[in-house]
């Protein structure tokens, strides 16, 4: 049988990898890849350079599918979301059936933990639910932005015995999340932590984590909030994308 | 000037050591170990273990200091945490003072990843607010339980666009998390879920993750609880300890 193995890579740098990455890389025939079409060659060079790293015990090819679009002007986000994975999946079901032989290992890899954020394990149940392809599929865990976040800034993502929350800018921008001080925002493309400079939080920001342009900024919310989003949107500008993720820390009340 | 490491070694399985841990254990002198004086002796055997496959380039020496007990009859929960603690960096500056050379490096291996319900960074902070001793401190990110139990069961932690929260079993026990369907529960000693079977929601449970007594469980909550519960006290009662969490999932109202 066809098998599929998801390895989470790390969060931009590659000694970030695993041992059980590592060995997972050196089983794979074919490892798919979907071009975004966008100018982000850095991540295309630093994926080249994990497996040029890493991959060395065994003859592999890479096969690039078109990523499909997806739209972006609508409000109905999960739905665009939901119709953009279904369109993933006739691509990767398309690649997985033509490009990959009965009794060969391919192999996604995703940025981060294959758990935080990531369409591929959705993609993959999609693609086993409409019965046409049969695969085994192996997961592995990956170290994601927010662990590397936590790390760089030195800091525990939870406060002793308190919850932690893991969310979207999307989110965030409509109210701080009930029940929580500690909250750490992924996706945020729209700074949505400036929506609560009057909150007595923290905030341990980073971008492009991992990597040789990572930047962190920590500090009181409302006496670092304009600084981030300056240098957010000038290292934006300069790169042309930006990756980041934050947490903020409020004092509990009780 | 003196440098203390704090390596994330992962859920269990040496394998999930990555190159920047590989790295970093090889420029250590001291690797610190505060004694639980529990019985887990498995544990102690895997950290040996890793010790011997990675920490292969350098002599370095083991120092093992008495853990403080915790006083775990008080319901002051954060104060007897915080007590703890102190006296935890009461004996780790202690140790760092007396065994590591001024311009040595020091480690402290902690599994899963330093971010999550760990108190070591808490620690060095206490220690360095003190003023007494100065040293830096390099944080290796690792890869966690909750990772490693959603790459076993091959599921997200997130449904689209929604958030997950990471909380404790004491916080379940008192009610479902305000504002999300998807919660992370760890340190559940009183199996909190069982008080959550009413909610039509799915579980996905481990145990031992990443070690060969790994044990996964998943499905509707309501079929599936009185079973871990019964896999979870035989085993405990087996081994003698139990490390598990698990992945709460509630189909959302919305």
């Amino acid at each position: 049988m066809r098998e599929i193995v998801v390895v989470g890579v790390g969060a931009g740098d590659p000694e970030q990898m695993t041992m059980q990455a590592v060995s997972a890389l050196n089983r794979v025939d074919v490892f798919f890849v979907l071009d975004k079409g966008e100018v982000k060659q850095e991540l295309v060079d630093l994926r080249s350079e994990i497996l040029r790293r890493y991959a060395t015990s065994k003859e592999y090819r890479v096969v690039v599918g078109q990523d499909p679009e997806r739209d972006r002007t609508t409000s109905a986000y999960v739905e665009a979301v939901d119709d953009w994975r279904r369109r993933r999946a006739d691509v990767c079901a398309d690649l997985i059936a033509t490009e990959l032989g009965e009794d060969q290992v391919g192999a996604f890899l995703v940025w981060g933990d294959p758990s935080l954020y990531d369409s591929t394990l959705a993609i993959l149940d999609d693609i086993l639910a409409r019965g046409e392809l049969a695969f085994s599929v192996e997961v592995i865990p990956g170290i994601s932005s927010v662990s590397t976040l936590a790390a760089r800034h030195r800091v525990g993502l939870n406060q002793v015995g308190r919850p932690i929350q893991i969310t979207t800018g999307r989110r965030l921008a409509k109210g701080w999340p009930e029940g929580v001080d500690d909250v750490v925002v992924m996706l945020d493309a729209q700074t949505a932590f400036t929506e609560h400079v009057d909150q007595d939080a923290d905030i341990y920001w980073g971008a492009y984590l991992g990597t040789p342009d990572e930047l962190l900024i920590s500090g009181p919310l409302r006496e670092v909030a304009a600084e981030i989003e300056k240098v957010r949107a000038e290292a934006r500008e300069r790169k042309g994308w930006i990756m980041d993720t934050y947490l903020l820390r409020r004092r509990p009340k009780s």
